[in-house]
């Protein structure tokens, strides 16, 4: 008896999970199905790309895609639209860079350059020297002041392509962008080119944040294309005294006035419990800022509409927050991490979209075992949609300042074969994002979302 | 002690599968890294596409392309290359096509047309006529002879978006393209334009091979861009009447000569026991054939050389075959099953890659459940490379001719999200294949044979 009784219980368990998951299941396929039949989101990327186009914190253009922002979490269908105020670095890049070697064995070559971001100018006369290559900070260790003072510094490690995920491959090489200059200065260099972050082979520089070590004095800070770095590095070996001429005309004013951008649909039970989904407004100035970040914040938007559409009522309140500042200094992030903590709101989850609108493949979290546990309880519904990947750490870049207060954080992983392709380059416009993969995202953040309102984590 | 001599029993065998595993996932490793820092497929790809371009069977190209098989299979490794000789199908396109709205209320317009392989052609003074539109064959059975008879049939339904895979949506409007002119023509129809089987809003028409039903007489078969279906629908919408030009000048003559490919490196134990790699040479002559199936020809090549760069032994034989004339009338795979058959050749699996050089997702096969659960044992391993999805069925085409001889078959599984944006359509071009998606893919596919071949199926 006490074994048929357990099997009845199993049964009726087994019932309700299924009927249950059943449910679920329609409703994730009622908001893929929105998702992959309106391309709202795709069409207010085109929108971004080509009318707004690059927008670094502190330009013209970033506060007119935030204006834009405001409109469309409107029609999205946000009950409310607010903006967080706050200061942004006001880094300007100037005319376009130059890069050229002057005089080689093999003659005159144009170097494809750009700055990197935060990084000074040469001023309008350029400089013209020498140039030492290396590979890492050790190599410029051993070569030390003498061989380096006066001359120009080329890191040329070229990002590692072996592993399946690029993101090592970027994390690898990155230490030459963002504290290069400062190291190859401390040497006595008088200016630092930094080969790009990328695995393709083109004629694109990406440029990205450098920063400053304090007690070092700053020199000027070039990306340059992966083909360049290769013809450079050729050359070099012909030719080991040839001269390069750099100019940028980048400059850095007193911090400005900016803000992020916030819409809200209130929840109908929990409305003082906060779902949030994010990503950033503002993008690198030479491209359109199309993956990085503006399938994201056109994703986000997205999200709040698919559940308008499909009128599902969220139980807890959901906001849509557009980050300020992701590039420069995350000022956006900072202050909203300070306001969410001052107000002692409390908040369910964060997921941000900042990883580009290629095909979803999951989610890498920042949260303890519980969640953990109630993904694998989700993962069979949501392979259907091809998100398979769950990893621990690394969730994004801008939800991450809401660490330490006990939040669940979320970043929607895409297939990254890609993503550096495009990341901080000239090539990262709206032709580059395919309509299906950009709407796929939003519709995988979406089904996250249902998931959490309804079974908490 | 019973308990414990089963405990002891699960730690050596745990013992034993963890360090065979540990060594497998040391060589599937290697794979990867192989095909990740060496990109001869790409290279051989770019050299397919841009020396070479469309070559749909029975075309010159297409000898082209299978002369310069044999040469790659011999640098890849090849122990013995030779062909397999056929007839093919002798389907020529002629000329442009043209299509022109000739007359409506609103004005003259350009049609992006296409004749579909296998078609007749409307000779090179072009017809004029009335346009019906359809969605499907119940419509055009409701219309009948007296509104069809004389008219120009436009098979209008879009394929559709909401699946996840996009060769769910390709398939459900496929019947217009397969057999739409023959429908047609039942009615009395002197022409059939059906729309693109692509999910891309563009002006490219898409072709695609073609079927006339033996009964029915044969009329011209076109394909159009979704664009200029749009465009045709809604000004059919403003003027019924509106009149529309075609002209293709396609022709077939007499079936001609052509041949498969196939290169092989002996097994070392087991010489007579064969794994099969495949993809086909042909492609339409109307862009460069480059995710299909340029992609998997080029990967299949690679898998040897995989094998060959790193040193791996295999115990069977490794017999990579590059079928002629899939797109036509598969002849090359016709005569490839036979002649397995009438030799009595024990092959132990067959894959193959035709659903373009994107990143790949898994497998899908046609075996037994002996084969389901190898693939879920080595789903663990694999799963590092982004190999999630292991579906029963629709293998491949080619491969598909070997059915019925006990031998398990495998299709390369790839995120298909954007392969109908170029599937037979003149954007089917070198520059669409990312480098890693595609050389992933042959690396996915030397996985597998490199399990299947150390572990049987």
């Amino acid at each position: 008896m006490k074994k048929l009784g357990f099997i009845f219980f199993l049964l009726i368990f087994v019932h309700t999970v299924s009927f249950s998951q059943k449910n679920d299941s329609v409703v994730l396929h009622n908001i893929f199905t929105e998702a992959l039949t309106n391309y709202t989101a795709y069409d207010n990327l085109r929108y971004l790309c080509k009318n707004i186009g690059g927008r670094i914190g502190g330009s013209p253009q970033s506060l007119k895609a935030a204006d834009w922002t405001k409109k469309v979490l409107a029609e999205n269908g946000a009950d409310t639209v607010y903006i967080l105020e706050h200061m942004v670095r006001n880094w300007k890049r100037g005319g376009q860079e130059t890069g050229k070697v002057t005089k080689s064995v093999s003659g005159k070559y144009n170097l494809a350059v750009c700055a990197l971001g935060g990084a000074i100018g040469t001023g309008a006369k350029g400089i013209k020297s020498q140039v030492v290559e290396v590979k890492n900070f050790d190599e410029l260790k051993k070569l030390g002041k003498d061989k380096i003072s006066g001359k120009i510094v080329f890191f040329n490690r070229a990002a590692d392509p072996s592993t399946y995920s690029t993101f090592p491959a970027y994390g690898g090489a990155a230490n030459q962008r963002f504290i290069g200059a400062s190291m190859a200065a401390s040497y006595g260099a008088i200016a630092s080119v930094s080969r790009s972050l990328t695995l393709a082979d083109h004629d694109f520089p990406h440029t990205g944040i450098m920063h400053y070590i304090d007690s070092i004095n700053k020199i000027p800070a070039f990306a340059i294309s992966t083909k360049s770095a290769d013809v450079l590095s050729k050359l070099l070996k012909e030719d080991p005294s040839l001269e390069v001429y750099l100019k940028s005309t980048c400059t850095e004013k007193e911090d400005t006035a900016s803000y992020s951008v916030i819409g809200e649909i209130k929840g109908t039970e929990f409305p003082e419990e906060i779902i949030v989904v994010g990503a950033h407004i503002d993008a690198w100035d030479n491209g359109e800022g199309a993956h990085d970040d503006g399938a994201g914040m056109v994703q986000a938007m997205e999200v709040m509409r698919i559940f308008k559409t499909l009128n599902i009522k969220l139980r807890h309140t959901l906001r849509i927050v557009e980050f300020m500042d992701e590039e420069m200094a995350q000022r956006g992030a900072e202050k909203y991490a300070e306001t969410v903590k001052n107000k002692g709101e409390k908040h369910i989850a964060a997921i941000e979209s900042d990883c580009g609108g290629f095909t979803p493949q999951g989610f890498c979290y920042d949260a303890g075992p519980n969640v953990t546990e109630k993904l694998e309880q989700w993962k069979p519904m949501l392979l259907d949609y091809g998100l398979w990947l769950y990893l621990k750490g690394h969730s994004a870049v801008d939800i991450s300042f809401l660490e330490g207060q006990d939040i669940p954080l979320f970043g929607l992983m895409t297939d990254s074969q890609r993503y550096f392709d495009y990341q901080h380059a000239a090539t990262d416009v709206f032709e580059a994002v395919n309509k299906r993969e950009l709407q796929l995202g939003a519709a995988s953040m979406a089904a996250l979302v249902y998931l959490i309102d309804k079974y908490g984590l």
